[in-house]
């Protein structure tokens, strides 16, 4: 059996610093105490050993740590440090900006997304370091403050710091165990661009009497909405998949080899039933391969108590698309507005929100790749969970594609993290497991990289 | 030319107690200031000589006033000292709840919805004392305070105070003008029923990466809301319409008498075109004539700054439909439901809101009616519009069919006093020619009625 726990002081040192980081209510979307956050984090890193910078971007502060080896290879740690808006706030059970510990987990907006993956990340180098001495290969952190913004500031960044950047692999923000407490990694991320439409049907809201004779933005909105997807989530967009090539036989037997677990998250979310009521290898194919295009939010006119009769004059919704490799967010876009005007809807205005991401694979079969695998396996005591991509999205296409860097993610997340909801937690076993996956990582790559040293 | 402006003691007066009146923020949606409210338009028609009543309902009290004349005929006056929520509370220029004067106009909530015409009638009866002393037929003015919100309890009460509340016309709760500065009534209402509509896709809001394979709430509403009617307003709800006959050729005729008033409310409102780009004659029976089924607002997930990927778990909307004559509001959300489940949204659940309301039309034959026309001629040097019944929707039913009694409408708004939006108001030359035009038609009443005492 493996090593399960942390020492006390590692988890102590630990908890007291995502504490802190919690505390910071660093929202991307408003802005909300980025510097200072930024700040906490560049002290962190100094006080396990790194020259931190902060450097300045159109938006954002990057944290940039470094602890170069020379002639040895370099691993580059990509995290961020904002984290998703606390709404609706009335939904937690104890204060967002609070780290607060019940139940075997650790609770606040950023336990898990990002902040803890950070955390976690210092205390496996700390502990390599108490119990190995020096590493034997260098170090790069890149923390950015806008992952959930969609990182507007980041490609040009790492295009700019290409040569600081060069790595010999990447290990991604977050990873974890999945919905049967089997370890999970991933290679590559989907893309994602998001957007706004807003319905205007008058100059301002009207007594909802006209209804017989003029339009309301609520219905209108409504119904352009209906028109993007069916009911079974296909996305009716002509032109939206252009350009998308299926992904490679070997990254869908991966895929296809993936252990079931459909059943296990519809019990989980609550869920009567999946779309197109998938079920194992089509429920998988279609969450890691398929893009989707997915209503945030709806919000026109009176939402009070009771009734209002009125007809609103103005609505917008919020739609996020998840992209696939090779699909273009700004053809996307394009084809949206296509589909609207071709459907009646040329006066429903499209509004792009945060910058958009392109998705990105890496090549699975490289070492690096191999030995995240292998470290996971020795860490859980059994093989993990391994994905050519995340269904998520992230900034990973300027290190994939940019730097030329494979990618895999470690970390300390499950399916029930509630990562952007309401009671965003880590459970304090998923932190101590992955800081040790972590932990084996770091040595896996000292017996492989030290002796190019 | 016929008097056009009020003494001008009269008219401070008037604006003192609307002050006081729109002062109470009397919105029958969350129940704030009902009983205060209610006491103050007890006491000012104490001031005006009436024995004034609370009678408590199981909703809010109904202010009840009477000054009986033996043996003459008895006018009633129905009003409402209830208003709509105040919200969007930044979209106003002054506060709300208080009342303000600019541009000639007073604004507030409720300065002309329905306070103002209160105060307006309260100004009429007492210029008739002090020019003619006492009137000559009896008053009862039933002044309730849930209007906004359909009435509940006033069915009832009428019923149970029938004999108390026997009358041989009845004002009804507003007048004014149309967006020709024409002198408008009407002799009926539409019927009203509200409800809205839950989508509930999970147990809680999730990562919208999930969207590939779960649903999301937001467009499931919206996808449902869809189905409901077509972009031209049509509605597609089978049997929504069931039992509705075609209106008599008398009140066909009326409407079709109308003058065009589609391009200047097109202009006053900022609509680009109305539904079906209706027009003239076919504009004016849609609007008085046919049912309506209008969104007044759809809130679902993120609706902050920026982006949430969030696949929101559930979400609502709001709805009302206006009824015509011999449409029965039961029926049509049962054919709602029956709709729904139809179209595969037996998921997404009804809950009526506030009480429903039946349309109800008055004979346009009555002396009563032809007495209210006179008056306004009389009043604005040219003839009304006369309009068999309203486009909106209030509790007449139980007045018309249960009490036997014809309704005119008669006061002070125009098309533009934005009632029920932000920025209520009524014009100051509006409200002096609706009192003087109330003043006239009791003048003409006492003429026709007190004869008979």
């Amino acid at each position: 059996m493996s090593e399960t726990h942390l020492p006390e002081g590692a988890l102590t040192l630990a908890k007291e610093r995502l504490r802190h980081l919690v505390a910071q209510p660093s929202v991307a979307a408003d802005g909300r105490a980025i510097p200072e956050t930024a700040e906490a984090v560049a002290t962190l890193l100094r006080e396990e050993g790194f020259e931190a910078e902060l450097h300045a971007t159109p938006g954002a502060p990057v944290v940039f740590a470094q602890h170069r080896v020379e002639g040895a290879p370099t691993l580059l740690l990509y995290n961020h440090y904002d984290v998703q808006p606390e709404d609706p706030v009335d939904a937690w059970t104890s204060p967002p900006f609070e780290l607060t510990e019940r139940d075997g987990a650790w609770y606040g907006r950023g336990a898990a997304d990002d902040k803890g993956e950070l955390v976690s990340r210092l205390t496996a180098l700390r502990l390599y370091r108490e119990r190995h001495g020096d590493l034997p290969f260098g170090v790069t952190f890149l923390v950015e403050g806008e992952e959930e913004i969609g990182s507007p500031p980041l490609p040009d960044y790492v295009e700019q710091h290409a040569e600081r950047l060069a790595a010999d692999g990447c290990i991604w923000e977050f990873g974890g165990v999945d919905a049967y407490d089997r370890p999970v990694t991933y290679s590559g991320m989907k893309g994602i661009v998001t957007f706004e439409l807003h319905a205007r049907t008058a100059g301002r809201d009207l007594h909802s009497s006209y209804g017989a004779v003029a339009d309301d933005a609520g219905y209108r909105l409504a119904a352009a909405i209906a028109t993007l997807r069916d009911a079974d989530g296909r996305v009716t967009v002509e032109g939206f998949v252009d350009g998308v090539e299926t992904p490679n036989a070997q990254d869908v037997a991966l895929v296809d080899a993936l252990p079931d677990e459909d059943d296990e998250l519809a019990r989980t979310f609550e869920i009567p039933r999946w779309l197109q009521d998938r079920k194992g290898t089509d429920w998988a194919r279609a969450l890691y391969f398929e893009p989707t295009l997915n209503v945030n939010g709806i919000h026109v006119g009176y939402g009070g108590e009771g009734a209002k009769t009125v007809l609103p004059a103005h609505g917008v919704a919020k739609l996020d698309v998840r992209l696939v490799p090779d699909q273009d967010p700004d053809h996307v876009l394009t084809a949206v507005r296509r589909h609207l005007d071709a459907h009646g809807f040329g006066d429903v205005e499209i509004v792009p929100l945060q910058h958009a991401e392109r998705a990105a694979r890496s090549n699975m079969t490289d070492p690096f790749v191999q030995h995240a695998i292998a470290a996971l396996e020795e860490t859980y005591d059994q093989a993990p969970v391994v994905l050519p991509n995340s269904a998520g999205s992230g900034p990973i296409h300027p290190f994939v594609v940019g730097l030329g860097v494979s990618v895999v993610g470690m970390g300390c997340g499950y399916p029930g993290s509630r990562i952007h909801g309401p009671n965003e937690h880590v459970r304090i076993h998923d932190f101590e497991r992955g800081t040790l996956a972590t932990l084996r990582f770091l040595e896996r790559l000292a017996g492989e990289w030290g002796e190019t040293a």
